[in-house]
């Protein structure tokens, strides 16, 4: 964990530039403290609190292998009727550990809601960090008091740096409702184990990505939920570091209603859909060692389900995201890598553009003019790459970064 | 293509030694030049021609896309009643390359046919290297006489050499049959582009690992198809460098029966198993960069079925190939991957050993000292991991390396 949050301090230079976004959102507080959690004296504990409580909805990874902040969580979520607090740490995902782990999440959130005067059972926790230690939930107990009285309108910043691991910049982003009435802000991190798969609370499977949502819009909790599911299927489950989903991964989402405004589901669904979107780019942006984004639009297949197929395939493939790393025009590897999809198309009929530059028609590459102009576009920090694969209706987008030497140099040394 | 053989000149050292393996096997000559296919002038351009002709079975890539010469080898293996040869270069993979790449094909098997006073159909091709390059069969129509006139029985080891790519090493392995009486002799190539799915002729599917095998024992082709497919789906269809499935993957067996001795089914699988088992290793030794062999034993499952996805999840999982270069014990990596795998099983029920020693039991760790005793085991070349992850009687073994700097050098600048 040498590195976690090491470069956590960085500007925002992706998606939502730091400067733009606006902090404040009725209705919510935040806090961030230095618990002693990471090995570095790096702020690791983050808390928001919805002081007139909040509608909310969330969703977890659909792993097998579910951290205890995760089963917490999820059950307090099946539950509440209303949520009061979000206690994040990072340096420790607290995954694998069994009953001790499950005791240190309990007596965590425990803590917190003494400081607070509140149920525990209104605090929802999150995780992230090394796998298989326990959260030391006496550094959690010893540093409450403090953590509260650090409560302010004006400290989203502070949180979004204290969830960082190994990210390079803390990210935030936002979206206004009703005309500037009242507004949704996004915090997020990640930039390793990303390649989220998550799902409501009941749902057969379980990524460590963790996003959190606010608005001071009333907004009725059903409509809460399908806006967040719908967003999260098209941005946070549809991005990719490294294919490894997490056994930590949750997004949450909070309603406080304290602008009086009441959003109704499109406009929720599009503000929703904008600042996830913008979250998953900056993610995947700050993928491990990662200089470059591709936007992987495939097209033409049968199902949009064949679409997701093949552009998850495409987008989690370690000879593509070399390729791209050492601007190599390989088209070849793109078309490789959707041919082993399980996905039927015909490769003769395959089309590849990549930066609007056809590279690629009926299957065969249109030669060294269009490869020189293809490589002009590689070397931009992000870009579209499109696999039209036929004439059917269903198409997909999926956003990958490539890969190289600072991912195995994160990654090789992990725990050390 | 600058690295293409570049390294294919040291010993062989991992599975057999070069210098234990008889490269003579009767009924079969031998032989490599260097037609410029390469950009480097090492060999690249190798054949195996059976003067009496062969009893031939193979296997290819399921991936959809497929090169020319796969596309040719499975017509002709599908109709041949005996095959005579077999042409294989390195350098250029013919793949993505449409009716100019297959006409290319065409032209060099028919010039080495012209030149061996054959029928171009009892020729079969295989290539290897980039993807999207028309194979230039002009430079192979011109070494057809040189190649023609340099066969000889002695000379498996040259044309294991030539059909290198990235490969830093040639390999052969061999067993014998009949105490003696008769022998299976086979060579492979393969580093990179690893993760072979290779199917019989005309099976829905389609891998760049190619191995050949020879036998001089008598074998019916019933009986050498099951053997070859019995022995890929537990050897070359269970190991994996990379996760991508190539273009190519080619495996084709022939008997030339030469010695006389009739080889039984049982006996005849046997030693199928045995070479492919120790060429497949070679090949993941091999991986591009890698240090480590790991040999992932997944059991306790349903099914077989179940336990193979897991073990390839686990295997291709890109933060257990760095945790392994890195040399760190990080089970909860190993665990991670597998509750991810779509495949149901308790997680606090789940053992977890490494090289024989347990780390993980219920789930939890087995804390400090295990994990000191486990990081031994991670320094040495290779080692057993296993997870038990329940009761049932599903079990699967697949072979991965590590995944370090190397990797990311051979494949982000493979075509410049």
């Amino acid at each position: 964990m040498s590195q976690a949050g090491a470069q956590c301090t960085r500007a925002l230079r992706y998606g939502a530039p730091e400067s733009s976004v606006m902090v404040r959102v009725g209705g919510f507080r935040f806090a961030a403290v230095s618990a002693g959690i990471k090995k570095d004296s790096k702020p690791d504990l983050g808390l928001v609190v919805a002081d007139g409580g909040a509608v909310a909805a969330g969703v977890f990874t659909r792993n097998l292998v579910r951290a205890a902040p995760v089963d917490v969580a999820a059950e307090r979520l099946r539950v509440a009727r209303s949520v009061h607090a979000i206690l994040v740490n990072s340096g420790c995902a607290n995954a694998c550990t069994g009953r001790a782990g499950l005791d240190a999440t309990l007596l965590s959130t425990r803590a917190i809601a003494e400081a607070l005067v509140l149920d525990e059972s209104s605090v929802l926790p999150a995780s992230t960090g090394v796998i298989g230690v326990t959260l030391p939930h006496e550094r959690v107990i010893a540093s409450a008091d403090d953590l509260v009285a650090g409560l302010g309108d004006d400290q989203a910043q502070s949180f979004a740096e204290a969830i960082c691991t190994t990210d390079r910049w803390p990210k935030l982003a936002d979206e206004s409702l009703g005309d500037g009435r009242a507004r949704l802000l996004g915090i997020a991190k990640g930039a390793g184990m990303i390649h989220p798969d998550m799902g409501l609370v009941g749902s057969p499977h379980q990524a460590t990505l963790l996003a959190f949502l606010f608005t001071d819009a009333l907004v009725r909790r059903e409509v809460l939920e399908y806006a967040l599911v719908a967003a999260v299927d098209k941005t946070f489950n549809a991005c990719s570091v490294d294919g490894d989903t997490s056994t930590n991964d949750t997004v949450i989402a909070l309603a406080s209603g304290a602008s009086g405004y009441e959003a109704d589901a499109g406009e929720l669904g599009h503000a929703m859909f904008a600042v996830c979107d913008k979250l998953a780019r900056s993610i995947v942006a700050d993928g491990e060692g990662a200089d470059h984004v591709a936007e992987i639009h495939v097209r033409g297949l049968s199902t949009t389900e064949d679409a997701r197929i093949v552009a998850r395939t495409v987008a989690t493939s370690l000879l593509v995201k070399t390729a791209l790393h050492g601007k190599d025009a390989n088209w070849g590897r793109l078309l490789a890598a959707a041919g082993r999809a399980g996905v039927r198309f015909d490769p003769s009929r395959a089309r590849i553009a990549i930066g609007g530059v056809d590279i690629v028609r009926d299957g065969v590459t249109l030669g060294g003019a269009a490869e020189k102009a293809v490589a002009a576009v590689l070397a931009q920090s992000s870009y579209v790459i499109e696999l039209d694969l036929g004439g059917g209706p269903g198409e997909f987008v999926y956003l990958t970064s490539d890969l190289g030497h600072g991912y195995v140099d994160v990654n090789a040394s992990y725990r050390s």
